[in-house]
């Protein structure tokens, strides 16, 4: 099972901003985690700031990857961009959110990206990659 | 760890209705699953059609329970006084469904229980039963 | 044909509440006047003020009924779960109003029950029971 | 009892349109459905495309007729004149659509006829017309 | 100073539908009222429920008359043509209702007449074609 | 026949301010084309740029006067009070605007003063004034 | 004067819960502080977690109780059925809450109680409930 | 314990306005009322229809008084200022209002008092005055 | 290749209007400028100001054309009659308007022609008609 | 350069409420700064809680002053009447705010004055005031 | 005629992706038929999923070329950005659709792009670049 | 102090574009300007159209720079990820507009930079960049 962990702005200040509201798991945690979890797993790990790069990035994953988890920040929830490269590509997406965005303020309730995925986690911080990768892999053996 | 998994209006139907769309998997068959992922938990499950019944299901487990998986099915997107319940209760709880909301019907995207809940997990189908596991037994640990 | 005619919250005071607006027809006389209209009918009548008793009731009309006539009353315009519960049970529903829905408060303009019903019929008082009994065998018929 | 059947825009194509959608029943075909139906009624039938047109007819019922029948199509959602001309001539009129208009498109979902009608009928084919002929007779008798 | 005096849908019904809410003034006596009112103008009086009908007589104001009073009846809250055709004529018009259609539904708050009228007069019944023509010859004459 | 003219905020620079555009009629132009226009009316003139003073005066008009004449100004769209004032007194109100309110921005297309008004003048200037005269003498006549 | 009074989803945790924040007086507390409040009032105390339930007690009121103190607790915001209970029962009502609902999350400041209700008392506690008390029984004496 | 009740615009005409409606209680009854009710209060009342004046008359209360009963009538759906004048002061306010302001027309639902009150009293008449009275004293006591 | 060009109202002024705006170039002038572009397209013209009118004519399409080309002109914005004649005749039609509705009032941004259209073009002039005619041709050849 | 700095409800409070929050400067002391700052400017003061009297000194700021500071508190989100005085006298116009409106309450975020004022500054306290001067005194002099 | 052919986000996948629904023709292909279909045009092809990548060729389009024909795909709908841009450099721009993108998703209808194109063409394929050619060539005529 | 001043999208053509709008100031000039004013102030200048780029010297800035002054250009209104970049990295922003954003189109008058700045200048052209550094100055020594 090939795997693309995509990440999106803001991710890769993880661990060193706010860390007693985030944690100081940092991203690089994050992959150390997923790894150990499904060490059967051959995983690839992309951050970006850039909606065009995470586009570029999604189509990438059309030949090179099985399955990918998204987290795509802020970009969820204005971005039908990416909803288009998602949709385009037909690469099963798992969406995964550390922080429960449905408990947030209105504009982080809607996500372009939850239409074109097979199903969302949020709320469960840097654990949700974990499971998101679970998802994944069951939904790939089925 | 002492577990309540609530399940909502129509989840009774389960495996037996529409078996092509949602599955043969029964909500029986689900229960099991879960015994069978985390033996050390110890599980109580309940399933009512009746939003009252699951207000006082939600408030027995203040004083029974460590945690709540909950399902609260077509209740999640109009009940206020679940909302309340879970609120009252303070027993850290899971918001499972079994298909991915926020693709389906606007009435459907918004949930009165989010804003009370630990995370939410949509899209896996029976699957997200077992994430909420997962997620309550970490952050109970934590 | 077998027919579950299920009415919703305050039905049950028909007839005796405000007789000079709603008349004095019991909901007991619209029964026997069902049973007059269409004599071959196998009717059984069911009515709750509880949302999640008419779920059951529709449930069980899944293996015991071959049609439902249904006016869910208040129900009809805040219930996601009786949506859900009709769509579960795939029995053909016909959907009763005394009054004239349409033409009263905003509120009550909109319907769950709506989309998964054949069709509508309100503001013919009593007759509109006869009228989806009509209905009702007509489409089984057909 | 004097009625006047007047069908909208786009209803003179039924039965020649999509057969297997709207099944082979022309207008002509209900109009002597319901010449069978209720033998002593004394009716007319108009059909027109024209808003203005469908005034007039509502207009001339006001002496020529004792109830309307109608099927204001597309209009019906759109028309704030025909439901003045109903409210100037007083005469009533029961609103029939062959589909289920709860169940379709939004703008599909609001009616300017209900709230000069005595009720709405949706959803039940060219019995539909039937049914509301059974009203409108109940309705004048009473 | 010649004038178009353009009525719209059920203003043909004036004086002789409830009169004792609209008044037994019917558009004849209107027009009579208009031609002692005002002598010298010169008047054309058009009445038609047809949308289509009430376009062509704006067209043909364009070179027959020096100014149009309106009152559109239900079209003036739908009809994005007749605020078209207004435009293209660039015949100086004055918007008439009978009644104050701001103290109505709230579907008759918005006009579509207005933003190509010179002003609006609503609320005083028959008095205000007068007024009407008051304001018309004004604006011809400054 | 005794009249309150009110006039709201900013209406004394009638005249004043940019005469290019509103011409260079000023309030004491309008009081005596008013005087000169039905001489047999007694009336009384307020200006006011304070919401307060404004319903003070409406007060007063209870027991002082026959008929008011308000423009209201930018209260039109703002206050409740003066709603309330108006319909407290009820004494006979006709709405007056120089511009056609209903032609310009959003939030001045709406009025609280019109559901409390025997009618509404607006776009035609000064002139406004005088037609509201003719209004409230022909209504208090009747 | 027999009084029904109704309290609604999650206020029989009411002390119990959360003390720091609602004290530490309980449903029969307040209960008891109306007894001695109002000696000569004939009181009946009912809290329901079930919609349905609280329907069948206000029904049951109307023939048993001279008015209703009815704090719906989360019902108010979403139940149709339980304004039209109240509206067919005609029993007087005065519409409670312990909070201060209007100054809460805006899915709070509706109530579909009010409209069918003699008055509103929010935001004062326990206090509220003998508030009504003294109004219902001025009221009944009117 | 010394009060300022402040009522707002069009409550000066109280008593003498429609007294079928409002009945004959004037403000200075209503005084009089507060008087005997609670002697021990030292009582200052102001009406003013000036939004201006009554923000005056709060910001004074921060030295004279210990709390507040305002009716700001129609300055409740519309003042921003008031609400702010209130938050600044920090004067105990008990919002009261003649008529249930919840079963009106939808802009008299909102209140800008209510996030800045204890409390809303709503729909008793002049009661309600006496009703605040008592949960003013209740909450300074505490 | 039959056609059948059909203008919707206010088009019949084309040229003769404000032709510093929308220049000199009629509806004849399009014709013309048509049958040069495509001369092997046999054509029908049609301009009506009556949205029945159109209605018939899209009727007739159903047997005499093989494609349309409409400009609906302002019943674009407000027809579901037109929508619906569309979708009943099944032959494909393009969506032409003279100016870029998009850049235009809020009121003609939406489309009720385009969801039952091939496509739509807009913005350019008399050579958005040639532009269709290419399209049409392309889309029935392939 | 003569400045009129006009502030409008609450704004006389500042420095003595809630000092912790807004800080010990006065209106007065904001005075002060101001003359300091820039010593050449020739500077009136009006603070009022009466929309009214803003409006008058508005108005007198035609031929008195050259420029104008406004900081028109709560007016800002609701005043139509101060919008019309600013655009009615044409006098430059600075808006200020002591706080980030932009980040507060969403009525806060909507502003009447924005629209006739050459800029907006908001969320630096005092400063804001010397900096709307600085900025005054540059367009004065281009 | 220099023209730059732009287009946006996930382009750069047509022809590979579902060609059973886009068809199998690819950007090269496009490029290749506008290269045949006016030879005489010197045209520059720009893809990019970058929205800042799009406004840099827009920026160097106000002096390579003589107009532009964009195809923004998904950011059509959310890029204010584009739309300053185009604003901006002034070049006369065709704004082109491959699919009717106002038959489809709500949040596809609303073009950021419309208000300073010169004209949109949605729902023809590739054959809309063709026909954007054309309309250039003729505006870069005119 | 450090400052970085960030400027985004279109912004590199000031002076060029439009001068005769936006006057002939170019980004240069205010740097120069910028550096004239506060010499003491150690200033990095960066502009760019791409998103992603100001989001990385956002995140530069969180040990490279004591403040930012933001003018963000189209992206404020669409760009949650700028304001998450903002939020994370705590370096104190003061926000700035060279037009006044609140007096232009609708989709201009809300800002995503806003609640994470300390306030916002707008409306001021070039000077408004030198009001930002002496805002942010006062903020830094404060």
């Amino acid at each position: 099972m090939r795997v693309l962990m995509l990440n999106g702005p803001n991710l890769n200040l993880l661990g060193t901003r706010q860390p007693d509201v985030y944690g100081a798991t940092t991203l690089a945690d994050i992959e150390q985690m997923c790894r150990t979890h499904d060490p059967d797993a051959q995983m690839s790990f992309v951050q970006s700031n850039h909606e065009g790069a995470m586009i570029d990035a999604i189509h990438a994953a059309k030949t090179d990857h099985d399955g990918i988890i998204l987290n795509a920040g802020a970009y969820t929830h204005t971005s039908v961009a990416l909803h288009d490269a998602l949709a385009s590509v037909e690469v099963p997406c798992v969406e995964v959110h550390l922080s429960n965005i449905h408990a947030r303020e209105p504009f982080r309730n809607h996500s372009y990206i939850a239409p074109v995925a097979l199903g969302q986690i949020a709320g469960f911080g840097a654990q949700g990659y974990l499971m998101a990768l679970d998802a994944l892999r069951l939904h790939l053996v089925d």
